[in-house]
């Protein structure tokens, strides 16, 4: 079974599982208010950019739910609020920019009292999610021609189940391949500073009883030069229209790799990251992280104190190393136009 | 100033910095037979291909200094003994068997009786590491042109003082160029899985005031395509005699990416680390180390029990991406004659 990265708490709050604690303990949080999602998403207890695009969306009707007896404009106004806190959480993801530009222009365009507007983000909420769980699968279907019985794939990071609301974007394909009875193993880079390959896919795929071994970053080439890796499939959080794309740091090495030993490198993922605002990979913004993540792991230093540190959350990997993006419309190239 | 690895302890032990305390702490540690010396080199107490090599050849002189009683063949056994002891903890580094072959044949070339024996053998342990240490500075003047006045260094792992009994191999000509009033600056490969580029050379080159960035060894690629690498300098743990090498896990992608980004690659070792019995890369022993090294970091459990892990000690790099050889006998080029 794909894990459940996210789903509504009877209690009206937004039921996540803690990323942060992955793979000590699966533990899931009620997240009740605008600002404790904010600070889920920032601590990266969610994360992934599909999911934080819901999980978003869904945080601000949560944290919006005491507020329904407000006039209609106060009410409006909390919500440009909740989006403005919400989106200023992660700088490079496209689809958390997108959710909440969604929210706030539906709430501005449903009439009526502010019940009548959160009743309708609630719904627009869930129809992100569920928009995404559908999207999924697309991707999965689009790229599942790419995986014959016996594959061996190579991802990075963690663009699976719980990196979205359904069964994730790079690992669809090898899901779907699963419930085709195919056999599929998958190496999982580790993904250094942050260890979502380690902690969250192995989990994943693990809990989902697919084959997977661990390795960590700098081993990829090693297998490659092997022939031991038949595709690479990656996710991204933000692809320009030229086809540059912006995914978590590694991922162009990754890319340089797979075009000097000839293994196919496909970027996965669903149309909503794609930015047509973006020419190309030069005008994404690319976050910088603390040099905690990279100098402290699991809470002991594993680096001199007060080293210098270069720690950017992402890189770009231009399109020419891509040898084609599986979407939800289906396997698409470049460019791609609004 | 730059650390000193390895020096006799009055007692005539050998005493070493414990690298596995590093960087939390400075620990020196007496090391007093060959047992434990060969515990230390296969805990990674004592590492780097030239230092377990000075290493062996001291353990080997410290374990037999209350032998000296034996009768010459019964110490000759045992030099055998502690030799095969010793050269069986590591299997990918010449040095080791190097080191420990010249001591074994200098043993029994040596006339008179086991006092005769083991005051040879020190003085040749003793020989061994001061020419490992003259080796150095001779790879830090072979390398010193490749170093002008503001240079960006890229290295992986430690190839520095703390590898060897000196100034150290890949980081040698970054001391000279210091000493030599040039500015330098090195981004460290945090060398997953073992951590040796955060560990040790952050740390030694911290303590010997050059300054450094630390990196994950996903990051390299981005500092290459935004070119601010200005070349690659790493050690070997065996060149084969095309020019093939091997050295730590993390290597050959590296080499890959400076070769794609046209960022000059060099390998930096002593002659000892050419091994002419082994004609091609293919022919280089590699050692696969034990899943905890990846899965477990400072005693925490990073990724689901049980998942399964690849974890190569080393990759190998073909000669092809290699720009220059920095020896001591020079900047060479293969193949390598006896």
């Amino acid at each position: 079974m794909t894990v459940q990265a996210i789903t509504w708490a009877p209690s009206g709050a937004v039921r996540i599982v803690d990323q942060s604690m992955l793979p000590e303990a699966l533990v899931h949080r009620d997240v009740e208010s605008v600002a404790a999602m904010a600070d889920a998403i920032r601590s990266l207890q969610v994360r992934g950019a599909p999911l934080i695009g819901i999980a978003a969306a869904m945080g601000l009707v949560a944290g919006l739910r005491e507020q329904r007896g407000a006039t209609r404009e106060a009410f409006l106004d909390q919500v440009d609020g909740a989006a403005a806190c919400l989106g200023a959480t992660r700088p490079t993801a496209v689809n958390l920019r997108w959710a909440l530009d969604r929210m706030t222009a539906i709430a501005r365009a449903t009439p009526g009292d502010a019940t009548a507007v959160w009743e309708r983000l609630h719904a627009e909420a869930g129809a992100i999610w569920e928009e995404d769980r559908a999207m999924c699968r697309r991707i999965g279907a689009a790229g599942l021609t790419l995986l014959p019985d016996g594959t061996n794939v190579l991802t990075h990071c963690n663009a699976g189940a719980l990196a979205t609301g359904g069964i994730g974007t790079a690992l669809a394909p090898v899901y779907l391949a699963r419930e085709a009875n195919r056999r599929v193993h998958v190496f999982v880079d580790e993904t250094r500073p942050v260890l979502q390959g380690a902690r969250l896919t192995a989990w994943e795929l693990t809990h989902a009883g697919v084959p997977c071994t661990l390795i960590t970053d700098s081993m990829a080439a090693t297998l490659m030069r092997a022939a031991r890796v038949d595709l690479v499939l990656v996710g991204a959080d933000r692809i320009a229209r030229n086809g540059d794309f912006a995914n978590k740091i590694g991922t162009y090495p990754l890319a340089v790799l797979a075009r000097h030993h000839g293994v196919p490198f496909y970027c996965c993922a669903p149309s909503s990251t794609i930015d047509p605002a973006v020419p190309d990979g030069d005008a994404i913004p690319i976050e910088e992280r603390s040099a905690d993540e990279v100098t402290t792991i699991a809470g002991r230093s594993v680096a001199p104190a007060g080293v210098a540190v270069f720690n950017p959350a992402f890189d770009v990997t231009p399109a020419r190393y891509v040898t084609g993006y599986v979407t939800d419309r289906g396997l698409v190239q470049p460019p791609f136009e609004q």
